[in-house]
Parts: structure tokens; sequence; C-alpha cells
């Protein structure tokens, strides 16, 4: 693996914007290795994402991102972000008490399959320490009482957690609680979650059996950012399979299992890969 | 074609009646050409379709209902309806400005597809007459008035045309109007509407916008019979497909016509072969 | 729909080629309102469709091309086509006795979904002739005798006939007929076939007997473009559906029908929207 | 979990074969809580699978196969498997170098998602003892020299092992080798594979790059049983996901590593839970 840049930009769509941006890494010496863009034309915006090897690259790395402030970032008010493949991401998994995405996730991790850390997994319950000592990761427990009275507390010593291990996202792998919305602020966009439905629909608890109660014919899953509304962040990644009058709530909530983990791990995959902007609730997903 | 009796049943699970009702039809020569059951354990319901070939069948015709419902359906306190594959369902369709769905109902009515008759096109619209007399079918037109003033009125029309026309069935092709209370009384589970969402998301009006609008990865399409709360009847069928960010809400609408006119025709498929039963607001689709 | 021009290009990968030609568009007032380009990093290949709008452009609409071949071309040995939205492609059909196809494709032309002309439908049958009378579009038959003793004096004449309608491109919609290489390279890469299998499985005749000999629990349909191998043209769309063993060949085949129509129009689609481009015997399919 | 017994039978296609077997049971109170049934019209056979309760059942468990050899199997020409699902089936895994698979299957069945044992993995390497270390399973290994002069020594080795741990069926998860035909007749239709294309295309070696090669939009895995023609056993399950020009040999090795784990573990699914007859060299597969 070369050393790469990663550039995530938008900005208002003037003319111009990718003749120079591109220009600018080739006259440099820049390889781009990536390049992709897209044009909302309904709100004149633009998208883009590009990807250089360093090696040769003119401007030393720690420089980068003063040049694109300067240049550019100005010029056409862009919101950016600059990233180096060096740099891995390090995640932090949630759980608590089911053990089929996070098997997903370590199973990846440990093939080499991701670029990311998994410096820890954070817990409401001691059930799923087997998992982490399988695979030597460290476990912590902060049980949060039913009345919630503690949960401040927990938050605050999951944070502490999180910023000493220099943590840069969160995966929520069917963890069953909900997030305050100081822990959102402080990861936004960053913190991604599973639900198991095919969302916007039976949003909240027991999505199953909901599912099965209005009989549908397909049931599905839905990765996305956590916002402070439930259930109701930018959408990552969804998928479906068909079901039938056969199923009960039982045989659902199993066979949901195979959709839950594997659009969660889609959806890790594009943001371990800094493949994903996000934009008025929305998500770009980069190819 | 042979002519065969189709029996679809329904009550509560009682030890021998797959043995009863089978050796009911074996016993006076029918020879079954179709057995599929299904027992919905949570319920204790019991609920079979069964074919069978007329020839050589010892009870007449039109005896066999009277025998049914003297030797089964009191002792099992049994829902069943009988039918024969030599009586077509006629069906009406109801559209609106969209041609698509009616093309692809027609197409296959044409091609042979259906044991089905197609006695009239029902509108609120001028717009498709030119497809009915393509296909040779009568086109009705009875406007409905933005207030709504002359609904009881148009209904009571169509119903008569219904009636007169002896339609057995009622095929909704993207009709832009809600169907009266009393309507879908005289037509129960016999209304088949197509939604151009995956149900239960995005109910009501203009779902693919409400999509676009929420970034989903996937849009569906559901079709369900008619009940008297919208888009909340038994769902048939539904399918979906991949979109991304790339879309608008226009192209959102042309994706989802190849949706919307192939769950339809699965789900007019199903009822014509009558292999749905209705239960608790949800359908059972024999295969 | 403004007046647009359509840009497809391919050559050795260099930099400044995306900085290059958009800056021509841009320098020279013409408004983009699509981009989408590819490397293949594999061959070291660029892909480019662009297209802006001609409003304002300050080079005129017919010295375009020689623009681009004059200042690109050479320099970039580049491979490019130049469109013009306002010059409609010309697609004549081709069809046997099946009608779903052909009922597909008029529905989408007579609601206007696509900026294309049908000046003719051709056929070695009669069968098909009343669905052409339906849409008003010429009809042509040349019987192609058994011993195929005919069929070069057949195609000469539906090349005369294609070529006075100024047919720009072929759609073999269940045309069960194998197109003679001489016609072939006459439309290289502009005539597209459905093979009612998922290429490369069950090439050949009968392909869902084929499936349902082999037990596949998936049927699926290919479109591609017609080249002197046969069924090994470059593929433009595939799609799937679930089958189980209670699907006997002939319910594959009507299954099967569902399939062909969507994949055949997504094709076409695709063609007309020129955003096809082909390379070793395969398709880049811009989105 | 009940103590239950299943019978999976096969036969002719005579006039009360249901209705006899039901009666059977249902007369020595047994309490029939599964059943489904399959009548192959072409070849006119019969299949069933029914399931009932043992408690109170009137033939001790230990006479219910001869009961069912002496009252029908003859009558009938019936083939029958009778498993009681106290009796665990017992699976050994054989893996190369790969671990996708391997973990899937391992989590499930820690998760206890299956009635199952796991006595022991087999591998021609060492690579992924580790994982059978992390879930406390034995692990083998014997190298295959490259030649295979030692294969024959290394397979009766193997039978051995799988005969002293009473093995009943074999997982082939991304097994590299090919089981010998000694190996395949000791266990008919009880070695499950997983082949990473969707068959019959792309039989053999390296089936990604063949798919790439050929410029499939859509790529598969399959399921099935080994017999002795490679890769043409029965199909148990497959699955699909689209693909794109933009994706290399790589990336698709990548993606498709989720195909082939869902799609093995599905059919180990159902092989567990003896929900799968074959005949004629296909599947018929109960809901």
């Amino acid at each position: 693996m070369k050393p790469t840049a990663v550039l995530l930009l938008h900005c208002q769509d003037k003319p111009g914007i990718i003749s120079e941006v591109t220009k600018f890494i080739t006259d440099n010496k820049g390889n781009i290795v990536y390049l992709d863009q897209y044009v909302d034309h309904e709100d004149g915006m633009f998208f883009m994402r590009i990807e250089w090897v360093l090696e040769n690259f003119m401007i030393p790395k720690e420089k980068i991102h003063e040049y694109i402030e300067t240049l550019y970032s100005q010029r056409y008010q862009m919101t950016f972000n600059l990233y180096f493949n060096e740099d891995k991401p390090r995640m932090a998994i949630f759980v608590s008490k089911m053990s089929h995405c996070l098997y997903d996730l370590l199973a990846r991790y440990k093939a080499g399959e991701w670029n990311v850390e998994i410096p820890c997994i954070i817990s409401n319950h001691e059930d799923l320490r087997y998992v982490a000592e399988q695979f030597d990761i460290p476990y912590y427990v902060w049980s949060i009482k039913k009345d919630h009275s503690n949960k401040a507390e927990v938050e605050a010593a999951e944070m502490e957690l999180l910023e000493r291990e220099k943590v840069t996202f969160i995966v929520l792998a069917r963890y069953m609680q909900i997030i305050s919305d100081e822990m959102i602020a402080k990861y936004p966009h960053h913190i991604i979650n599973i639900h198991h439905s095919f969302l916007p629909a039976f949003i909240g608890a027991k999505p199953y059996h909901q599912a099965w109660e209005r009989g549908v014919k397909i049931i599905g899953a839905t990765s996305h950012y956590v916002t402070q509304d439930l259930d109701a962040g930018p959408i990552i990644e969804q998928d479906v399979m068909r079901v039938s009058h056969k199923d009960t709530p039982e045989t659902l909530v199993l066979k949901g299992r195979d959709l839950e983990k594997i659009v969660l791990s889609r959806a890790v995959t594009k943001h371990i890969q800094r493949k994903i902007l996000t934009y008025n609730n929305k998500t770009i997903i980069f190819s």
C-alpha cells in the first residue's frame, strides 16, 4: 500500500473546480489514483473525492492541508477533509448481548480486510467478553441502570476512554442503548448504527415484530449515522431479503441477522475508506 | 386446460383435516393436481389450497359446494371458497393518467398469460382512452370534481357498471383517487392497489419524493388489497431496487415504474390463480 | 429539454486530461450538466462522458467535432464520439413471435420515456403485426426459410430498409434468428440482444430448460451487444430472480419474461442516453 | 425444544399417500408440527417432510423406523429417512487458507443458532489453526503434496478421523482441494461445498477472474452437494450481488466473500434442519 492522500470536499458548483483541483495535484506531480465527483443540480452543490500517491508529490505532507485551505477553500467556500491512508482510523465497537455483528466485524479485522485499528469494545453487559477475549481486544463494561440514573456518569467514563484511545469513530453493533446528545455531538456523523429494519419503516423497538405484524413480504436492515433524531440520521447502506407468511417473528429475527451484519460491515467499509460525504442529512457514497 | 376445482379453506388446526379432505377427493376419483397447506402455530390456524381435475369426479360440479358445506364446513368451522377454473374471474381496471401499469396488464391479457376477462376500464380522465382503444376494451370516464361533491354519484354509476359487467375484482393501476368505504365493502379483499413505496414506509402522497427526501438507498413498490385504512390493507407482493445519491425525485419516479408494473402484475397473477388467502389483515400466498 | 452535446471518449490515462477537457468546455462558456469518468488502472485507460448545454457555447455546433479532433484527439490518441441530444437515435426492432418485450418497448416509447424514434419493426413472422398496428408503426415481414437458403437475400433487403430509415441501432426483442456477420459488421456494438439466461450460463437454445435441468435456484436475463461470437458480446445489463424446485420449464419461461423485458429496456435506455462505452468486449456504463 | 421425529420421504405419487401418512401419525397421537409436500408432476414423484412431537406418540422411538418400513415403505416403494431432533448432526469443516466462511460457521455455532456438533476442523495448511483455537475446536492438518502422491494416504487418515468422530456431514468452507471419488462415495449428498460463482457459469478455478474477464454485471455464489462431477452436484442455494465495470478481480474477490459465507451458511442451516431432499441431481428444499 503506497502512502496516499484523500481529499473529500463539497462546495457550490462553479465552472472550473474539477479542472483546478486536478491541475493542482498533477502540476505538483501527484499521481491521481482515484477521482469521483457528483453534482447535485437541484441544490447546485459539487462533491468530490480525489486520492493521489504522495511519493514525488512536491508539497510536503504536513503542508497540504494549508495549501488547499489557502488556494481553494476560501475562494470556493469549500468544506473539505484531508486524510492520509497511513493514519488508520480507530474504531470503537459498542455491543450489548448479540454476537453476530461483532463476530463479523472482528473476523474482517483479523483477516486484514480493513485499514483500521480497534482499540476497545464497550458494553453494558458482560455477555460478550468472551468474544473480545478470543480476539485479544480490551473489553470494558459499564452497566447502565434501568432508571438511567447513572447514564451521564457512564457516558463520561466512556468518552474519557474514547479520547484516551484516540478513537475516531464508533460502531454500534446491535447496542441496545440510546446514545445521548452530548456524545453524538462529540462524534458528529462518526457513530454508525445498524437498525434492523428497512428504515424509515419500523422505527424504534422490535422492528421484526412490527414487520411480522404488518405482514410485509420483504425485510431489511439499515446502517446510518446516528443523529439526535432516533433512527433518522443519514442512511449509509440498506439491504433486504424476501420473507413469507410462513415466517414467525423468531425466524425473522434469525434471518435478519445476516442482513444486519452485512449491511453494517458495508457501511463500516465505506467509512474506513473515507468514501462517505454527508450533506443535508443524506450521504453521498463514492464507489 | 382441463376443468378443475379449487378449494381454498381455513379453520382451527385439528388432527386429520388434510387427511380427510384429500381422502374425500381421492375417494370420489378426483385427481389432485395441487395441494399446499400452511399451519399458523401461533394462532393454531390451518390454511389449505387444493385443486383437482373434475373429469371422472363422482360428485357433480354443482353439488360440490353443498357436499363440502355439509361434510366438513360445520364440523371444522371452516371458512372456504370453491372455484372452478372454467369460471374466469372478471377484472375491472381503474386508471388515471399514467399508462405503464395499464400497458403491462393489457399486454399480458392480450398474450393470453391470464385466465381472466377484462370487460371494462374506468377512469376519471380521458387521457388513457387511446390505450383502451388499442386493445378494444370499453373505456368509461366519470370525472370526480375537486371538491368531491359528485363522488358518491360517480361511484354509484361505477358500481352499477361493475355489477352489469359481473366484475369479480378490481385493479387500481395507479388510480389516483381514494375508494370510498362503501365500494370497498362491496369488494372486500377484491380490490388490488399498487402503492409506489415499500410499505409501510412512505404512506400517502408522493412517496418517491418522500424517499428522496429521506435519502434511502433502496426504493420499493407494494401491491395490497384495499381496506378502509389508507395503504394499510393486506400486502400481496413487494419488490425493491437499488438507488443512489445520484437519483433525483424524477429518476426515482421513472425507475419506480418498472417496480410498480411488475409488482402489480404479480399480485394480479396470484389473485387470478386463486392462490391468495387473507387472514388477520395479512395474506397467505400459495406458491 | 435544452440542446446539449455529449462527448464520450477513451484514451490512455495521462495527467491532465479531465482538467483540459473540462477547461475547454467551460472556457468556451459551455455549462457542464453531466460529467463522469473512470480509469481502468489495470490497462491504464481513461474513459469519460461529459455533457454540456450548447446555449452560449462559443464554438458552433457543427465545428465542435473538428475542434476536439484537432485539439485533443491526436495529442491523446483519443477515441471519441460526439452526439447532440437533438439528434434522436433511430431504433429498429426485430421480433419473432413473443410480444412481451415488444410491448414493453412500445409502451415506453408511447409514454415518451425515451428520446428516440422507432421507424420500423422487422420480423420473420406475421404474428406480431397486430402490435405494430396498435402503435401505428410500419411492420415488415421477410420469412427466412428453414434451410436459410434465402437468408442473405432477406438480410440485404433488411439492410436496405435500415439504411433508408436511417436506423442508428437495432434491438432484437426476442428475435429467434442469428444475425449474419455482415449485418453485425455494419452495426458494430449497435445491435442489442436480450438473452434469456444469466450469461455466460446457458448459452444457446432453450436456456430455461437448461436452467431447470441443472436445478438452479435463481434465473436471469442478460442484454448485450451482438458480436460474431454467439451470446458472447459485451454485457450491458443483467438481472435475476429466485425460483425453486416447484418451478417447471413452463413457469420459468413465464417468470423469465418479466426479467427479459426489464433487462432489455434498461439496456436500451442506457444506449439511447449515450451512456455506454465498449472496450475489450466489456461495457462501461455511466450512471 | 421438544423431542420430535422428522420423516423425509419420496416415492411415486399415488392417491392417498398424504392422507395415510398423516393418519398414521395422528392416530398414534403424534402432534404434527410441520408438514410440507411437493409433487413433481413431470416425473409423477411425491416428496414429503413431516415432523411430529414424540411426547405421547404411542409407537416407541426405536420402533418407528420399522413400522414405517413395514406399513408404507414397501407398499409405496418409498425411499425414506427418519431423524430425531435429539440426535444432533455432527459436522466436520474442511478449510484451506481463507477464514471468512469458517468464522461465519463458528460464530453461528457459538451463538447456538444450530442444532449441531462440530467435533473437528481439517485442513491442508496450518494457517487457520488460530481460528480453531479461538473456538476450542480440534484442528487437524494433513498436507497434501503438490504431486498428490500422498493424497490417498491423507484421505484415509481423514476418513478414519471422521469415522472416529461419528461425523455425519462435511462442509468444505473454501477448501481448495478436490475430494476423491472414494470419499464422496462414503458421504453421498453429505458433503456441502461453496463455489464462488453463480453456477453453472465459471466452473473450476478462479471464477472471479473469469467473471471479471467476461464483464458480468452480477456475481454469485453457489452451495451444492459434492458429486463426482466437478461443481456439478445438486445446487442447494445461490445468491448474487451487483458489480460494475469499476470492479477489479480483487474487489470481486472481496465482495464475493459476503456472498460465499451467507450462501454456505444457508445451505448448512437447511441440511442441519433436515429440510433437503435430493432427487435427479437436484434438491427439493422444504421451507
